[in-house]
């Protein structure tokens, strides 16, 4: 990459159109956007600037782009796999000014929102009218984040990722053009889905500066559950069981002991220290909702788990989803000093309990603290790892283990990513995964950035 | 379009490649191909070939390409604008040959099928397994060619459209070259969405040669309702308001009196001549369904309904699906010589009303057949006219009704195709949906068919 450093004059013509309060070259605003949540070395950008709308995001893009320089859009930092460090420096867009709930259309399930709008944020707007947003990545990550990374969570295995949730966006291309893509209707055939391959695209093919969202009608009736097993393959299997049997939660999580420890010191819980399952289930009847978890409690009691504890009162159940979501940083807390690095495979459901196998199998006997999770559910695991981080020997270890996983996964016909993005951090898998598609995938790169200034070095090897 | 005409020696080349006996230029099989079920005109290939497998799709696209020959892929021919009418002529690819279920993978509510395969009949062996793959666009489609249409019908407000039930494809693109796309896990944040671009491309980026499509449990309680109105903008209303309460029913049709005197006529059916909806409910308790059911009836009856029969036997309510599912057919066997064209709008439910309001004042004064029907609780809307072929002023007529009220659905963020694709007879809107994003569109299509052979004519104006 040949990219141009930005120079004094490139300052004084952001600086005239944009405004010298809105741009910064201070080093506290470039260290704060040169790292995510991840292990991944921090990369200062040059400049950082926050737009208040679309036109300005067109006007940087365009500049930089006449200019080959790099451009990086930015959330909220709370990704995983350094999806916005800025590894060739250059200008990051940092959307916290363009934070508006533009519309909320009831009437339609839809809200318009910034991309710079936190997804919890929408939800407390939404929660009076009985409506809510489902992608729920944890973090309080923007709803821009998680679009560039089809983000997706606990409820996913319900109201799918954002991907599913997204139904119109606005996106400033490479080269300042601004266009509209998908329809407010529920469904469409008219021409090629554009609208899916900018979600997901990590802010490599366009910058969105606005989207319609799907919203979902909060449920009348649910009922939690927590259930413990002693062995993890048990609970692994009943995840398969629980889904191969139809039943339909909204939330299926697992966890095991070592997370239940940590959640347990860190969030002041009390749960049993075992492999762990939350279940939900949702319904319009207590019924229905009952008969569910009847069904839920006769599989797992065949898989031997040692507790299933049903109905749980609604202010425990969101304290323990709440640590759920904090398991993140708990884990982090938890080790200070060591770097977080996490896996984020999904493979289809059948093969779910085998990656739990692996995982198990590979780092019980390991010395660097290890953590097993997922939305076990839609087959998404998570393996976090607390490395030393001069630490070459546990660096080896973890990266050799991570690799086995990932390409494991790939071969159950799964993904080295299912919601965390590649990021600087799977670039080694693309290939493996898609073969001759990341080709393809290469030239639409070319297509709608021919300069290569949008978020260089993520996604392709 | 600068294509070659066929000669005697491109037919002994692919003769020589793919044998004798599946390859035709037989005067009756290239009229069998050279017409869906639109009413746009007819247009023969010059050649029909019937492959067997990817590789000789491959050979023949890859000789297609150096010799600028159309390539038209065609499936079983059901289609409504006109999508695989070879307006270019030269080779069809009929995928009749292609038709095997590959592998159920029934641990992981998955199958693998060539695109010949008719979506009923993979429904059929998915039946002893309880299982079953949700779109339905009702006439004897090919999962080819809902792949290529991204085709929904009565189940797709629960459900989606074929988008969101292909997990992953193979595809040979216009070089020969052939793909994989996409994964067989549930979700992935791995790379841009290739996948989804390839659906609904009505073959004009490549060819489907296996998809790997979702299967779904089928519930254990259903409950089945038929509710009338005197007055069709009390049952438009009825939708809105069933959605818009938050119930969540797998089916939400609605048929004007006059489909419902015509599926009465046709099939031998008995039920009451008004405005109507078919509304479904599903769930795994009897007591969850009964309670969707008598909220639903609370909003019919508060809106007039005439009659809300409910539990209708499974036997019955198999016969008005049928019905339904032959209502295009039934329509064009009650007014024999005149033809057929359909608009397929979809918009915000909060506007289904109002395009059935203006659907039903445009055509109730003119004398040319119009029928209002359609997958109401996603917001799609059909209006089929009989139109008398050689009768200028009756097209005239249907034409100036079609326009305005497709401009109407996409004023109010909607489509002017909800599932049966642009085809031919769209094109001419994809401007005003789409703006700038049609530009970027047909760069996609120039990235991946440079020569333009893949069913050329179709979706760009």
């Amino acid at each position: 990459m040949r990219f141009k450093r930005i120079e004094e004059k490139d300052i004084r013509v952001l600086e005239d159109s944009i405004g010298r309060d809105r741009i910064s070259t201070g080093i506290s605003n470039l260290k704060l956007h040169s790292l995510d949540q991840s292990h991944h070395s921090a990369h200062m950008p040059e400049l950082v600037i926050w737009p208040v709308n679309e036109e300005e995001v067109s006007f940087i893009l365009n500049y930089a782009n006449h200019n080959m320089i790099p451009i990086t859009a930015w959330g909220a930092g709370t990704s995983l796999e350094g999806n916005p460090i800025p590894v060739y420096r250059g200008i990051v867009i940092d959307f916290s000014f363009m934070n508006k709930i533009l519309k909320i259309r009831e009437e339609d399930f839809q809200a318009d929102v910034q991309p710079g709008v936190i997804y919890q944020d929408l939800n407390h707007s939404l929660r009076h009218k009985g409506l809510f947003f489902p992608p729920d990545p944890g973090a309080r990550a923007t709803i821009g984040g998680m679009i560039g990374n089809n983000a997706s969570g606990m409820r996913s295995i319900r109201y799918g990722s954002t991907r599913e949730n997204v139904l119109q966006m606005r996106i400033v291309l490479a080269n300042g053009e601004i266009i509209d893509v998908g329809r407010r209707s529920q469904k469409s055939s008219s021409g090629y889905d554009l609208l899916r391959l900018f979600v997901g695209a990590e802010g490599t093919l366009g910058i969105v500066v606005q989207a319609t969202v799907r919203l979902w009608g909060i449920p009348e009736e649910s009922s939690s559950i927590l259930v413990s097993f002693q062995d993890i393959k048990m609970a692994s299997k009943a995840v398969y069981e629980i889904i191969r049997s139809g039943l339909d939660p909204v939330c299926l999580e697992m966890m095991d002991s070592a997370c239940i420890k940590v959640i347990n010191r860190i969030k002041g819980l009390d749960l049993d220290p075992y492999e762990t399952l939350i279940l939900e289930f949702h319904g319009s009847s207590k019924g229905g909702v009952k008969e569910s978890v009847e069904f839920a409690q006769e599989i797992c009691d065949s898989l031997n788990c040692e507790t299933f504890l049903s109905g749980i009162e609604r202010d425990e159940y969101k304290r323990i989803v709440d640590a759920r979501h904090f398991l993140g940083e708990a884990i982090r807390k938890n080790h200070p000093g060591r770097l977080h690095t996490v896996l984020d495979v999904a493979v289809p459901i059948s093969a779910f309990p085998e990656m739990v196998s692996i995982a198990y199998r590979e780092t019980k006997d390991i010395d660097v603290p290890a953590y097993i999770f997922g939305h076990a559910g839609n087959g998404n695991m998570h393996l976090a790892f607390m490395v030393e981080e001069q630490n070459q020997r546990e660096w080896r270890k973890v990266n050799e283990i991570k690799d086995k996983i990932i390409k494991k996964a790939i071969s159950f016909g799964g993904t080295c990513t299912g919601e965390h993005g590649i990021g600087i951090g799977k670039r080694a898998y693309m290939e493996l995964e898609h073969g001759r598609g990341i080709f393809w995938m290469k030239k639409i790169k070319r297509l709608f950035d021919p300069n290569g200034i949008l978020n260089p070095g993520k996604i392709f090897p």
